[in-house]
C-alpha cells in the first residue's frame, strides 16, 4: 500500500474521531441549554433546543455513512476496526443523549404553564452530575484513556443513587399536595432522563474501554437502582 | 475467490441473521413473561425474568463479536456490509428491549408488595401493542421486507397515543386517591417502558429499511407525544 493511501486512511479515521468530539459537544450544549430554559422558564429557549436536536441527528447519520464508507473502501483491521466500531456505537449513544435533552426542553414547555414546583430545585444538581459523566466519558474517548473510562462507569452509580433520592422526595411532595402531582410527574421523568443520560455515558465509557483494550469490560456491575 | 470461501461467508451471514432471530424471540418471551409475572403477582416468575436477561446480554456480545470478525476477515461490501451493519444496530435495540422487560419484572416485584392498583388493568393492552410492534419489526427483518418495516414505524404512533391516554388516566387516579400515588408512579414508568419498546421496534424497522433499500428513511415523522 503506498504512503498516500495510508495517509488518506488516517485522515478519514481522524475525521470520524473529530466528528464524535463535535457531536459530543453538541449534546453537552443541548443539556445545558435545556436546563437553562427549564430553570429560567424560557419557552423560546426551550424551542430552540427542540429544533437544534435535528443537527445532532444529521451528524449521527453522517458519522454512520462515514463509518460504512471506511469499512467498505478501507477494510480496516484490529485497532482501526475498533476505532470505527467505537465511533458507530458512541455516536448512537450521543444521539440518544441529544434526544433526552430535547425531551427535557419539551417537558420544560409543559412546566412553564404550571405553577412553580419547589421540588424543581433538585434538578440542577442531577443534571450537572449527568453532564459531568458525559463530559468525562467524551474526554476519556478523546484521550483514548481506558482507566478514565472505567472511572466514569463507576461514578454512574452515584448518579443513580441521587436519582433515587430525588424520586423519593418527589413522592413525598405528591403525597402532601395534590396540586403538585402533575408537575412532580414531569420532574420524575426529567430525573429518569438524567439516569438514562448516565447510562449512555457509561456505554460511551465501555466503548472506549473496548477500543483501547481490545476486549469488553465485564457486564456485571453494582446498580444504584 | 474460490467457491468454498464464498460459501463459508454466506454461512457466517446466515449465522448472524439466525442469531438476530433468536435474540429477538428471547426478548419477546421476556416481555410476555414479565407481564404474566406482573399481572399474576408472581415474584418468583419476576425473578426468573430478571435473571434471564443475562442470556440476552451475552448473545448481543456474541453477535457484536461475530460482526467484527466478519468485518475483519471478509471485508463485506454493499448489501453484505449493510447486512452486518443492520445486525449490529438491531441486536443493540433488542438488548435494550430486554433491559426494559427486565425493568418491568423489577417493578412488578415492587408492585407485589403494595395494595393492588386498579389502574394496572390498562397495562396488558399497552404491553401487547408494544410486543406486536417488536414481533412485526422482527418479522420484517426476517423477511427483508421494507414495506412491512415502514408499516411498523407508522403504527408506533398508535402506541404513543395509547401511552398518553394511560398517563392521563394514572394522573386522575393519583389525584383522587393519595394512597395510589406510589403504585401509579410505578405504572407510569411501566407505560413509559412500553413507549420506549415501541421506539426500539421503530429503530429495528428503520435498520431493516436501510438494509433492504440501501438508504435511510427520512428522520421526520409525526410523534404521538
Amino acid at each position: 500500500m503506498n504512503q498516500h493511501i495510508v495517509k488518506s486512511f488516517d485522515n478519514e479515521l481522524d475525521r470520524i474521531a473529530g466528528e464524535i468530539d463535535r457531536i459530543g459537544q453538541m449534546a453537552l450544549d443541548q443539556i445545558e441549554a435545556a436546563l437553562d430554559a427549564l430553570m429560567g422558564r424560557d419557552a423560546a429557549a426551550a424551542r430552540v433546543v427542540v429544533q437544534a436536536d435535528r443537527a445532532i441527528d444529521e451528524l449521527e447519520r453522517t458519522i454512520a455513512d462515514d463509518v460504512l464508507r471506511v469499512l467498505a473502501l478501507r477494510q480496516p483491521m484490529a485497532r482501526d476496526l475498533r476505532e470505527v466500531y467505537a465511533a458507530l456505537r458512541i455516536s448512537a449513544d450521543i444521539e440518544r443523549i441529544g434526544d433526552l435533552a430535547k425531551n427535557m426542553a419539551k417537558r420544560s414547555l409543559i412546566l412553564d404553564e404550571s405553577p412553580r414546583n419547589p421540588a424543581q430545585d433538585s434538578l440542577p444538581r442531577l443534571v450537572s452530575l449527568a453532564s459531568e459523566l458525559v463530559r468525562d466519558a467524551l474526554a476519556a474517548y478523546h484521550e483514548r484513556d481506558a482507566e478514565a473510562a472505567l472511572r466514569v462507569r463507576n461514578r454512574d452509580i452515584e448518579l443513580d443513587r441521587e436519582c433515587t433520592r430525588v424520586f423519593r422526595e418527589l413522592l413525598t411532595y405528591m403525597a402532601e399536595d395534590n396540586k403538585l402531582i402533575s408537575t412532580c410527574v414531569q420532574l420524575m421523568f426529567l430525573a429518569k432522563n438524567m439516569e438514562r443520560i448516565g447510562d449512555h455515558a457509561t456505554n460511551i465509557a465501555e466503548s472506549t474501554w473496548f477500543l483501547v483494550q481490545g476486549e469488553a469490560l465485564p457486564t456485571d456491575r453494582a446498580k444504584g437502582e
